[in-house]
């Protein structure tokens, strides 16, 4: 058994934790990656903290300890979602993409670890600064919202030196041979998304799971012009990796000309990182996690 | 000691290949890595046959096996750098970015074990096909030229499953931390260029050395400006990766208007992978090497 700080906190098996993608990672999702020996997480985005604590009930139906996920930046002006995640005693609480320091005394006196994701080694030394226990390497080859500064295993070898608390790695993790990489590298574990985004316990839609199952390694692209085309006011330093398509393709890098047009983009967002290339079929999140437990044979291997 | 496919076919003692950067990696910088245990390169540009001969003959020199690596665009309209390289009879040819599987054949019957770069999963396939022996699996993180599709967590993991030669993983990859990690992950070894950019036995000019030792992780830029700058007409789909200077900041993401402004890059470019974060002093190739050994005992400590 792989056997590290994240598994000893969270009493796991695989050291896995799937990441908190809203309108994707919804309390079913979250339990039945806890089930299988990894930590769910429930995301949640600007929806009401009523939902938030329904999804919530959903994730701890399974038993098991979970995480909840909100954008720190949202939270600033929804105390209601922060309170309403306390509430929901998730044995991890991630807040990434903008402030965060004056949640972290109220989440420790629940006895709640809290979490942030870095995209570079400041982001990881602030974490540390304001209190942080757990600083989540993001590399900017990973889905959804994020830096693109600097990738994953760059990042990962940088933070591990920057700071004593422990590390996930974040971006392009999905297959046993990533985890045995981060591992072997001084993470904790692996923060997952894209790997569980073709999972039936999942919120997205079946069209979503269609379009990452067909996609390859190289049909991402960072962009911040989708949230300008949702009108979603992402802080521009956190731009998005999503599935290309069309809108992206003609607006991606006039993000100015953009707002002045003020077009609307119509086409949903699928989010995903570069390890989409990975996703052969739809299959359990089950599936998923036991996949990746076989980064132990290869840790084994290697060391002989 | 670690031992790979890498190891065992050149007699080394740590899998780590000195990358072959056109006017960093001359005979010096190559024949001090080969000393210090890892294959040391010699890395041509556009320089004449005698200039490749010269380097090789100072590679050569250490009296260990050495490496030669050419632009395959580049050689395309130069066969005597190929015919060069082989009579200079390297261990290792590598060829990459454009065609090179017309050159295979003659590497093999001077026994030269030949290898290329891939950026994509389609890359690595192609160059199996080709007949290479070794897939270097790059990064968009690392420095100097390439593609920046795919990072190199999620390009490595999925190389390996696309491929049954041994791979290489190029790109981010600069400490002890790193090299453990593409070990379990699977590969052969690394290949490694940032981190040899601060040796005094490399050709780059004193003020380069000091400006990657000043940059940080965020400091690079990956673009197609700086060739298009100093007229080198590389192949659009490899762009560069280098430090961030005044030109680049200017004219990235408009290479059209820079054709037709016509402007000049009067700086040099300083070409420096994500990695170049850390990189702390000025120091001979064999400290670097050594520095890599150290993954022995990371690998060891998580498998138990």
């Amino acid at each position: 058994m792989l056997t590290t700080w994240l598994t000893d906190r969270f009493d796991l098996t695989v050291p896995v934790v799937s990441a908190p993608m809203a309108g994707v990672s919804g309390g079913r999702l979250a339990a039945a990656v806890s089930a299988a020996g990894g930590l769910g997480m429930v995301g949640i985005g600007g929806e009401p903290a009523a939902a938030l604590s329904a999804q919530a009930e959903l994730a701890r139906a399974g038993g098991r300890a979970f995480g909840i996920g909100l954008i720190a930046w949202v939270a600033e002006g929804r105390p209601d979602l922060v309170e309403a995640a306390i509430e929901a005693r998730p044995a991890l609480l991630t807040l990434s993409f903008g402030a965060y320091a004056q949640h972290v005394a109220a989440a420790h006196d629940a006895d709640i670890v809290v979490a942030t994701q870095a995209g570079t080694v400041d982001d990881a030394k602030r974490a540390v600064d304001a209190g942080i226990n757990l600083v989540v390497a993001r590399g900017g080859e990973g889905g959804g919202h994020g830096r693109n500064e600097v990738a994953t295993l760059p990042l990962l070898q940088a933070v591990l030196d920057a700071v004593d608390v422990p590390v996930l790695a974040a971006g392009g993790i999905a297959t046993a041979r990533g985890l045995a990489a981060v591992l072997a590298a001084g993470a904790a574990g692996a923060l997952v998304g894209t790997a569980f985004l073709a999972c039936p316990e999942g919120l997205n839609k079946p069209a979503a799971r269609e379009a990452v199952l067909a996609a390859r390694e190289t049909d991402t692209i960072y962009t911040t012009v989708l949230d300008i085309g949702r009108g979603i006011p992402w802080p521009t330093e956190y731009g998005g990796r999503a599935l290309r398509n069309a809108f992206a393709e003609k607006w991606h890098g006039r993000d100015d000309q953009l707002r002045a047009a003020g077009e609307r983009s119509d086409e949903a967002a699928v989010w995903a990182g570069q390890a989409v290339g990975f996703l052969r079929r739809e299959r359990p999140a089950a599936d998923v996690v036991a996949e990746f437990a076989a980064a132990e044979p290869l840790l084994r291997r290697c060391a002989t």
